[in-house]
């Protein structure tokens, strides 16, 4: 039988923070592991086009998205991990889909209709103002990635769980059109993709600024969690775990007889400062190694390069022949006597 | 001085006919020979996919048209000739600029809100009813096939005038965001591209199903001009050159000295029957030798491709290397150290 396809792709804006590497991240790489699968994950950059024109920052993402991901352990040799702009397939599917997607489609799509409510909102005239073509379509792209290597699985957060039904929507129009060239996807919700607290006790998020980013030098963690908003109970008076974010934080990187343990120096009045201490030693102890092969890769840019092409390479295997299939099916290949 | 970069597309959805001759390809194939120029000629086959989803149409008509062009003796040398969907990099660049161009923008195009009207009128509850997103984002298409040769001029009937402005106003912000890319393209309205009379008297058009197709045997022609419309009038009985179509069609194939001839013809009488063998006799002499050399392509398809392929090359040593300085240009390049 053959592996399910999981795909996955990681939009490229920010620096991977704690956040990050709880909910979506150390998942992620554990699963690249799973030999019954074949799984997919990609630097998402002409997604990130979308959100962000700051080509600065797009590249250094990248390259911090791809040093981190490799620094984790993700499995290259199970998984393919390419960066979407190297497989420029996606983009002719991207548009072979555009012609079979229904417009009223689009117009149903949770993020645009958000975008127009803000407009409404804002008293704007026009409820399009300021929204680009590529937040109203990126859902087909999002599609074109999917449907250029079959993937049957998609993990994705609540948020997106409708890309992926448009997704089988388009999918089915075009097996409609020109026949069965598409395995229809599935969402696989995320429901344990946890979320981390931030420095302010709200989820941590880059919208908030409130994060840690994963693999600050040591002296910097340090700080940060120095930070981290508490109470003004004083050593020595028993504190409640419910609601602490420092408790909540260790939770995402301690075993349950860790958290136990942890559980019990509350009750006993804990003070705030020996409870960071122990946090920064806890998550240091936990990602130093990995941030050392981190701080390595960042000082060998092309080595993550080569890593990259060879990911490319395996995308393309599948790609190239894929998409001259697409354009003999829809009529646009080249002419054989 | 840098020669003036003038770019025509050409969609591949049915075969050339009369009609398409006199008002497109005899001025485009005059043109291929301006040594102060470089035209850029292209079978549109990507824009095809938005108004036929039928592989073998399109595929023929791709395979015709290029026949057409070349039998008729295109400067090859001159101008580049290549299929749209062997420039992948054209797809890149639409994505790109989908990124950068407000949805506000394409909610004014004139196809898109004909169609709207269209099902208004209707009765339609759904505006978008039977719309899609490749007649939607279109003018995107058009303003990257554009873009990514900085043509600086585009002949375009009156229709698509919108377009090139459209695509004036996506290089602008493009340019604006990321830096002076693109070349602000300019519309050339083809005043003089005629419009010749079909069978029934109307515009010859594939839409009114009155053309008559340019490379049609020679009996077939024949035929085909016989079924032409006229009054009653006997030979004999003097006629109006005005409004008539067998005179109107003669005109778009004829010299100023030649139409005087005529007109004294039918000044005098002349029988309808003469003057269809009269027509017949003048077309078909002067399109016999680019039919022979048609048919003589259509039955090499492989030398057809290979001249496609000679174009595709030369724009490609074009947009290959303009394609990485975008994508350097929005922050999608390799990683380099």
């Amino acid at each position: 039988m053959d592996k399910a396809i999981i795909l996955t792709g990681i939009t490229t804006t920010g620096t991977p923070h704690l956040g990050n590497y709880v909910g979506a991240i150390r998942p992620a790489i554990a699963a690249s592991k799973n030999q019954n699968a074949k799984p997919f994950y990609f630097l998402a950059d002409y997604h990130s086009l979308i959100k962000c024109q700051e080509p600065e920052r797009v590249k250094r993402s990248s390259l911090e998205i791809a040093a981190t991901w490799l620094a984790l352990g993700l499995d290259t040799d199970n998984a393919v991990f390419y960066r979407q702009s190297d497989v420029p397939e996606i983009l002719e599917l991207t548009w072979m889909l555009t012609c079979v997607t229904a417009k009223g489609l689009m117009n149903r799509a949770h993020a645009y209709k958000a975008a127009v409510a803000d407009n409404e909102q804002g008293g704007e005239q026009d409820p399009d103002k300021g929204i680009t073509m590529g937040l109203f379509s990126y859902p087909i792209l999002m599609a074109a990635d999917i449907l250029m290597f079959n993937a049957n699985k998609v993990p994705v957060g609540r948020d997106q769980v409708q890309h992926i039904e448009m997704a089988r929507d388009i999918a089915g129009r075009f097996n409609h059109i020109y026949g069965e060239y598409f395995a229809l996807p599935e969402a696989v919700l995320d429901e344990n993709g946890a979320t981390l607290s931030g420095l302010d006790g709200r989820k941590m998020s880059k919208s908030y600024n409130n994060t840690i980013p994963l693999f600050e030098p040591e002296n910097k963690l340090k700080k940060l969690i120095n930070k981290i908003k508490t109470n003004s109970l004083e050593p020595g008076e028993p504190k409640e775990t419910e609601g602490c974010t420092l408790f909540s934080i260790y939770q995402s990187f301690a075993t349950a007889d860790e958290v136990a343990q942890i559980r019990q120096r509350y009750a006993e009045g804990i003070g705030w400062g020996e409870m960071k201490r122990i946090l920064f030693e806890h998550i240091n102890g936990q990602i130093a190694p990995a941030r050392e092969r981190y701080d390595a890769l960042m000082e060998k840019p092309d080595h993550i390069e080569e890593q990259l092409q060879e990911g490319a390479k395996k995308a393309r295997a599948i790609s190239s022949p894929f998409i001259r299939e697409l354009r003999k099916a829809v009529g646009i290949n080249r002419i054989t006597s």
